[in-house]
């Protein structure tokens, strides 16, 4: 479903992905508001770093992706990866948008919908995320809901993640996946996660305990002519999660936070991921970092399978 | 718009079927969660070779869709029929999850939205059914609404029914419908129909009143460039209906049953659909039975229409 | 990613638009239901015409569309414009029934989703209307929500407004477009405006200062492979606005008589705009004529700016 790359677009390939592309191995996409919204410097390096290190380690090769300057980067040099760890002011870019920083020459880090979009048109099938946008708590009246779930529907990408955010509204984002028809698959476990959690107290739509079941279901999905990509959620290893019932206490006093100080818009998924970073005194984020690790060794391993 | 059939897919043509390919024979698609969840054994049995033999009757070959050991089967051979009629915990497939059950060699009843996808890729184009999903009563909180509305908007099958099932909420399904430009026609009749009810107290969008020119909207809208398939709402015939006021008493007394004892999620539309035929004394079996008949006889005139 | 028209289609081009396209001259698509259900006779004539010279002296040819006996217009002559423009009983056209409308024979006047679905198809990409469709207040509850919205994430044409009508939600309206991934460009001014009235309150999610560079963001996103058109919105000239904080008075006032009439479904939108026009002593339509020239005026020059 790959579309033929048009000359005219300002795509740059690193060398390691270029030369992975060249001898058919297999890539893993990576985000990069992770690294420029998702955590402070250089906490936000190291983890960068050490997720494309995992992905190496386990054969395949990572595709972190960025728009610099008006060039769409599919796969970042690691002096790159530096200078955006420390960026300020970068455009955070979504499907309406990663378009308009190529043609005005800005640069942005690309979001779950961005990467999609940049991975399929690269060729790449699976992507490494931490948690994607889901619907907003408050959506039946705000009608908050993020484009990640539309590029779900639409493009054919595997995201590993751990689930959505946890301070989004889980039931009805499970719920809008489905009237959409995108497949989620929770790995080897029948309870859907929560982020921070291994179980969020919903049962997953589906299971599957192999890379090579989950690369074979995509396979097959492509084959019956079914657009659009699937969600893997992938449950954070026991010893570095927040157990769900202590984390509803964090995520509602964060919550109260937000009305309280009348935090409303963009504003409130940074506010609420700071605040329940003060709140767990910092193990949300040694949680956020281990569950990314998780998810890019998984999806290197699914990228593997889909190569066999 | 059918794509070609991928020699990877595993799937099966009935002989019947797969003759009526051969020399391009008008072919009506079936789905069969209908007979593995819609009704008890005998009489899902008795109503599936019923409707088969009508659209034999009407000059059209009847191709019942199920995956059965993980092969899709488009056609099912008699025997095949009386098992499905008597299995049980067969999965309920939809577009997320009808390639999982032939990547995982499981068993499964298509759905309205799956049975789309596996007669667009066999190149069917008429489909009759009972009564589609659409927007649940209380969506507004919950966002449960069926997958079988988007597969409307994006694959080009006409799908013949009585109307959503009454227990929805029929103006949102009608709204929703609208929003991604679904065309919604009731046969030879302005009031759009309620299932067991010739109306619904709302008019319908579109009415047409013959096969020819059903097939006729869809062809214009297949030059016009448009994807998707369209609703017919077929109203049950007179002497089988329910009227609209009695059926509102019954299916707010299984509302507010369903309400009481606590019923959520998925058990929901069973629950109300046992209470309801209990309430009606059964009649409400006998008026689904006679719609879903009625329906098969008015897809089989258009696809026979489609073949002129 | 225009389709080959099919042979089968019944399309008309205007003699001037049938020129343009042999010399491939630029073209600026226009609705008509603008000029059957906007504006009473004979003010909505003057407007129309006004409309097209504007669109000529900027060096573009104007393609009003309309259905008319079953077929599709791709530009009028000026007497099929004074005709419509006294024409009653006119459908008007969605993506779910402009199709209807060429199988039947019928009339109608295309709305922005239809006029966008034609434009795309007779390969024009730049259309002026004076404001789209949007999210209606109240659909958190009715799910009443424009096929307009869902257009622009599907056809590749640019849309020049003045905004959502202002007695829509328009907050609501710009997260529908931000979840389906519509680029929103405000042109020249970081506010989003209010149709009537320059500003809404709400800062634009994208905003450009040239037709050049709004030209250039659209091959942008078709190299990238992005489906769907974006919204150009232009805030009404300064000299012809009505300020927010007055029309918000009287959009409140027309809404409080909407709910004491009880007038609901599709009368809503006529009833409003008539009730604002007499709250305005006529004002309202002054504006709304002086921003649909001024959105001629940009889109001309945008679709320049696309030949370049
Ligand atoms: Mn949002
Ligand atoms: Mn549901
Ligand atoms: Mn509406």
């Amino acid at each position: 479903m790959t579309k033929a790359i048009s000359p005219l677009l300002p795509i740059v390939y690193s060398k390691e992905v270029a030369a992975a592309k060249v001898r058919g191995a297999p890539i893993v996409a990576l985000e990069s508001t992770i690294i420029t919204h998702g955590m402070p410097f250089p906490g936000n390096l190291e983890m960068a770093r050490s997720v494309e290190a995992i992905i190496r380690e386990k054969g395949a090769v990572p595709a972190t992706i960025a728009v610099i300057d008006g060039i769409l980067h599919i796969g970042l040099e690691d002096t790159q990866i530096a200078t955006l760890a420390q960026m300020t002011g970068v455009m955070k870019l979504s499907r309406a948008d990663i378009a308009f920083a190529l043609a005005e020459r800005r640069s942005g880090a690309t979001t779950v919908a961005a990467t999609m979009i940049a991975a399929s048109r690269a060729g790449i099938s699976v992507f490494a995320t931490g948690g994607i946008g889901g619907v907003h708590r408050g959506a039946e009246e705000s009608l908050d809901i993020s484009a990640d779930l539309e590029e779900l529907a639409r493009t054919p990408v595997i995201v590993v993640s751990a689930g959505p955010k946890a301070i989004l509204d889980i039931p009805k984002t499970l719920e809008f996946l489905e009237t959409r028809g995108v497949p989620v698959v929770t790995y080897d476990s029948e309870e859907f996660p929560a982020f921070w959690s291994r179980d969020s107290g919903l049962r997953s739509p589906l299971s599957l305990s192999s890379p090579a079941a989950i690369a074979n279901f995509q396979r097959m999905r492509e084959q019956l002519g079914i657009e659009g990509g699937m969600l893997i959620a992938n449950p954070v290893p026991e010893e570095h999660e927040i157990p769900r019932e202590e984390m509803e206490i964090y995520i509602g006093r964060a919550l109260a936070s937000a009305e309280r100080e009348e935090v409303t818009g963009k504003d409130v998924t940074p506010f609420l991921l700071d605040n329940i970073f003060h709140l767990t005194a910092g193990r949300s984020l040694k949680t956020n970092i281990a569950l990314v690790e998780n998810n890019a060794r998984l999806a290197a391993e699914i990228a593997v399978a889909m190569n066999d």
